[in-house]
């Protein structure tokens, strides 16, 4: 009575590439900028701009300076607008896919925007909106650091914290098309309040805003004490200078206050990456956003978690890197978005 | 130049049931028990039958049983022993799927057995292998709880706990086979030691062992304070006879000790499905395993968590039920593994 009974497998691809031949115009709206460029099917960026954005806009406003910005980059390559087959957008919050509604976006404070028909409406254009991290990290698993890796985990850590993933070689967005915000996990059950409504959120802990806070309050301190240091005369004593990436070049330069945020920073984003790996053991965790230009300093102290808090298989096959697109990853993925198939 | 951007879609539907016709057995292994039975293509379990299984056993020992198990559900359904198709295993940790390896169960102390080719040799049947939990989800998602549903993170919590997900509609193992974890995340940072190597797991919190700890403390101090109730009465004074079972019964019966130590435990249960609802989105969580039997004094607790940090949308559609399908839920995923296509 010997039968064959079937043996489950689960092997994937990465994602394919987009087709040869169109062009997309892709939009990253992020918490403090935008911007916009020409996207091919290679993943190459033409005519790329940026804008900064005042939180506190109103969406309508952002839009027009969204098209106004569209405008320009076409205005450049004039020659290529015929091949353009429409607008891919990047929002920073949580977007009702199938419809191009933002539902909400913490950071920006707003609520339930017909985004991708109002700039449909400014521009003439075709356009499609998702979740501006999940683009990112569609584009680091197009062209970036997750090239051809069927299983992704990406983190976006910039004003805010978002995610993407990809599963058995496809995006995956969930039913309510908010998978993936990891930025929301609960690390520190009393923490800091968050914008979503929570507390402790890793957002709270490992976002830019938190790590330029580390920041003002360690350079009150080498203040106070009088004691000099990298921190203090990048920012010469200016508190309203104290960034996030500030922070990162004054740890850079051996600023031991500031290497001592990034590590805690790393530590927090270690155990959710850790939870992540149990939970949907990934292949590669692709970090990016511009909190992730810290490099090893916040990935290092990040893989020691992971290591200690993932179980065995799941720890042994994931690697942690940082993104290779830098800041243009969500206008490529905003444009891979129109040209493929995702 | 109006061109349509397709937008993207996610519908899926849940899992396709198993053509009719054909019989598996399904055995499940757990942390203190083993049972099998033979399943048919609608999830009904025939000759359903239980063993004790001593942790400290050999896992040779432990195949040995399980085979002499198998042949006793057979022996009892003679005619139907030629439809039997191959016999499907539950194993309750991380099993590499293809070849139906156990790597690692942190409940069992098993580590790399080649746990389907073992059986398969002693019962001259075709044996396939997955993770305990997993299947129970399965169970769930085919002919329980969840059925229909094409979003699911299935919780199950017994001696460990153990997950299991389906996502667009397919079951998903990710590329170690090892998706589901979620009785490994980290909550409580400096928590009590796990099994599997960290510390303030989930299942450190929330398993019966943790919930059976709790309640022999809490029978300690009303012994101590002299103060009568139902656990002391349930339980004889005997710290022996303090089960996670017991607990439950107690707290059903008003012992308020008992409904503290519950709640305390579907806070944690909240807090990590919270963390897992922003991850992957799902559209219902089935919490399964003995311990789920305390109901609502779990589950209330955890939705609550769940509404605080969990974002709108997937907080506005996620349910967290029980599931349907009690102690028979892995041996029914487990035969439902070898009659379908997961």
């Amino acid at each position: 009575m010997r039968a064959s009974a079937r043996r489950p497998t689960a092997n994937a691809a990465g994602l394919r590439p987009p087709a040869a031949g169109r062009l997309a115009l892709g939009l990253d709206i992020g918490g403090s900028h935008m911007a916009a460029g020409l996207v091919d099917a290679s993943g190459r960026v033409h005519g790329w701009r940026r804008r900064a954005l005042d939180a506190a806009c109103h969406p309508d406003r952002a839009m027009e300076t969204a098209a106004a910005l569209l405008d320009e980059v076409l205005a450049a390559h004039p020659e290529q607008a015929s091949q353009v087959v429409g607008v891919g957008m990047g929002l920073p919050g949580m977007v009702e896919v199938t419809g191009g509604r933002l539902v909400f976006a913490p950071n920006l404070r707003w609520t339930d925007y017909p985004a991708a028909d109002r700039l449909a409406g400014l521009t003439g254009l075709a356009v499609v909106a998702d979740n501006d991290a999940r683009l990112a990290t569609l584009a680091e698993a197009l062209f970036g650091a997750a090239r051809g890796c069927s299983d992704v985990l990406g983190v976006i850590i910039g004003t805010g914290i978002g995610g993407g993933i990809i599963l058995d070689g496809r995006l995956f967005r969930g039913p309510g098309g908010t998978a993936g915000e990891i930025g929301h996990l609960t690390l520190d059950l009393d923490g800091p309040a968050c914008r979503c409504g929570n507390r402790g959120c890793l957002e709270t802990l490992v976002a830019g805003p938190a790590i330029a806070a580390a920041g003002r309050a360690a350079l009150a301190r080498a203040v106070q004490e009088d004691r000099p240091g990298p921190l203090r005369s990048l920012c010469e004593d200016d508190p309203a200078a104290v960034t996030a990436a500030a922070v990162s070049a004054a740890a850079a330069a051996g600023d031991q206050a500031a290497r001592e945020i990034l590590a805690r920073a790393g530590t927090w984003l270690g155990i959710a990456l850790a939870g992540c790996c149990n939970l949907i053991n990934p292949r590669l965790v692709v970090v990016g956003g511009g909190v992730a230009e810290a490099g090893e300093l916040l990935l290092g102290p990040a893989r020691c978690e992971i290591a200690r808090r993932t179980m065995s298989v799941p720890r042994a096959m994931v690697d942690v890197v940082t993104g290779e697109l830098g800041a243009m990853a969500g206008v490529i993925g905003a444009g891979a978005l129109v040209l493929g198939d995702y």
